[in-house]
């Protein structure tokens, strides 16, 4: 059984205060192995992640086989049912395009005091993505990833996949081709990562990881960083969803069973100002419990971290989603687009009751790599800024640093900085020397 | 001495890449001490504050003193001569200018499928500033942090400044009050960053911080991250001059000694096509080291860390320079904007002989905040981004859902997500039942 919590109970405060600090993770300490098998692929490269391959995925490479032959992938691809093909596609489309709005400009101008000001975005040049192998390898993860990569303008995009037992998943290098990913590695865990990150004779580093993995490749993509940029780590999945009276209660279950049957350390959550909705809801939910194949998972997460909560008005339900700041949010309210305004913090918002959040985890166009665990107070989902920098540009001219330059001679001498006071000095000397 | 390559030297390569992979900073083992600190500070909250700061900055504090109050600053502040105060403020209205061109627009549109699709961008609720004390408490750091954060809309910004002994820097103070800090806290270290993300009685925590710090302090930031945001990690500063012959070399020098003067581990590097501007400027560093009073600072960094790279034309002095990747750039050659386009990594860029990076330290109007040890092959320097995240919102129409879910459901059922497709085919038989 789900949580119950009532804003008007005396309790609440407390009740709320524990659900939002509720421990939905055991990170399993990984790290000192990790630390080995990073060390071991700086020093030994290629032979250090054909011998791990062997070990932690039961399958025999040589440095010509890490990587896929375009003929391999051509027969993978050519597995893959035309249906299945085709969504996959027209999913890629509606990511693309999406992620094409997000491009940022570039900017130039020249101020008051005449100086010329702005920036450039450009892309990195190279980006890894770590696909996890066996059941969580998701077609669909690749394409979040790889896209707004490839939108960005990232010239060498490398993928690497475990393929335990020599398994590989047609649809994922399917979706890889279709992303414009650059080159496939048979490889996973943290030796994936340290390749990537460090670079071995057949894999050249990237500047950036992303994508999901398991304790070992967090963990790794933690000690790279900083070597190379990481994108965050994610953690269980979470829905919350704001509800009124007026919804079919099946379909909000299925949106919640939707999170939780994702991983038992998912978190689905409703809050309504229905009390007869939320029984429906719950009822509906210990049906589909009967029935879904994930029903063990699912019930775990419900019956570990779900919650109902109730509440006197949808302002108040805005509020305590402000402070849960969910990965995904659903406002199913007869108006919507009201209650926008009123919402912080939050990864994805899904309006209205045609918009069932599995729609943006495959082909709304968004990105479905979110900020989970309430990181969405200071995070944003994956986009194409992650795969771009900006580099400022500033230039002076003899006016303008006539204008500006004393004032940055002032605060050198106030930091006791002499050079960074004198580079300014020397300059504007000259100038008052001038005829 | 500095070092000297040749690009036309049998061995360019393997100096550029020892160049390169120079490890400039030692960073202590302090992450034990740091636990420590932070599980104190969670425990005991302000009374660990209260004996760490007596223990650290020999400073009594009471609950009611950990925080500075409006008399207090008034006082302080009031000790700043008109002509600092002037520059300060000077300063905070470019670096406000520049990032409010900075503000991304939120979007909304509706596709061909009848999808409405955008994004929303929102202010974090609370930030906080970490300055260090003493020598490095650098007030245009406070501008360079606050700025962007009040111009993202940070409704609640906090400053944690050690006062050791007692002593504030009234420019500090001065600085936080133009760039409208709310709270400002006399303590420093791992227990301040311990405060901002936990929180204490008297510190309510924040959402993110940033701002520059000790070993200690980066330490401490990294064990909290996740819990709140952090910045970049910065390491010792960087700049690459890239210079043709038409310039005056005791510029250049005072340029890349103002780099240097930071920090003995701080990197100067020269690019030029002129072997004889190469000397004027190493003679002219010479003479300088002779007189700048921190020579002993800028000296230790140059001959340790410093380098004049000899290249046949431009463009191989770009395509150095994007290895490098450098923090700050200036170029210094005839037609500086033709050499731009080249440039595919950096933090700032600096253009033409009237742009003394020092300006861009202080008052030209880009941040200052900027990724250090080739880090800028990923990353970009502190912007309002850092202070905004991005909530994505999908609105699907009845239309909408019938022309795209078809293809949810075919991807959802390839990943094996059974909730997932029923949320989407449970709408869409109740669309095809319609009338």
């Amino acid at each position: 059984m789900p949580l119950h919590l009532n804003s008007q109970s005396a309790d609440f405060e407390q009740a709320f205060t524990a659900l939002l600090g509720m421990k939905r993770e055991d990170s399993p300490d990984v790290d000192a192995i990790v630390a080995d098998i990073i060390a071991d692929v700086r020093g030994r490269g290629d032979a250090a992640l054909i011998e791990l391959t062997a070990r932690f995925d039961k399958m025999d490479l040589t440095p010509e086989t890490l990587r896929f032959s375009d003929a391999e992938i051509d027969a993978l691809v050519a597995q893959v049912p035309a249906e299945e093909a085709a969504a996959l596609q027209l999913a890629a489309d509606r990511i693309r395009a999406y992620h094409t709005a997000q491009m940022p400009q570039d900017a130039r101008w020249t101020d008051e005091a005449g100086a010329d000001l702005g920036w450039r975005w450009t892309a990195l040049s190279a980006a890894g993505l770590y696909v996890p192998g066996g059941l969580a390898s998701y077609p669909s993860s690749l394409l979040m990833n790889a896209i707004p990569a490839k939108v960005a303008g990232v010239k060498r995009l490398a993928v690497t996949v475990p393929t335990p037992g020599g398994a590989a998943n047609p649809l994922v290098l399917l979706a890889a081709r279709i992303a414009g990913v650059d080159e496939v590695y048979r490889v996973g865990g943290a030796q994936a990562i340290a390749a990537l990150a460090y670079g071995t004779p057949t894999i050249p580093p990237v500047d950036k990881i992303t994508g999901p993995g398991n304790a070992f490749v967090a963990a790794a993509k933690r000690r790279v960083f900083g070597k190379v940029g990481i994108d965050m780590i994610a953690g269980p999945s979470e829905i919350l969803v704001i509800a009124d009276g007026d919804n079919n209660p099946e379909w909000i279950a299925l949106d919640l069973m939707s999170q939780a049957e994702h991983d038992a350390s998912a978190q689905s959550i409703l809050i309504t100002d229905s009390p007869t909705f939320a029984q429906a809801v719950e009822d509906a939910v210990e049906r589909l419990l009967t029935t879904l194949t994930r029903a063990d998972i699912a019930g775990a997460s419900w019956r570990d971290f779900g919650a109902i909560i109730l509440v006197r008005d949808m302002a108040e339900a805005a509020a305590l989603s402000n402070r849960i700041a969910p990965e995904h949010l659903e406002i199913c309210t007869a108006d919507p687009e009201a209650l926008l305004p009123q919402i912080e913090h939050a990864g994805a918002i899904f309006l209205g009751q045609w918009t069932p959040e599995a729609i943006g985890d495959y082909i709304g166009g968004p990105n479905h790599v979110l900020p989970t665990a309430r990181s969405a107070r200071f995070s944003s989902g994956l986009s194409v800024m992650d795969f771009l920098k900006r580099t400022t540009i500033a230039r002076m001219t003899p006016e303008a640093l006539r204008a500006i330059g004393p004032a940055a001679e002032v605060l050198a001498a106030s930091e006791s900085l002499e050079a960074h006071g004198l580079s300014v000095t020397a300059r504007l000397k000259s100038l008052n020397a001038a005829p």
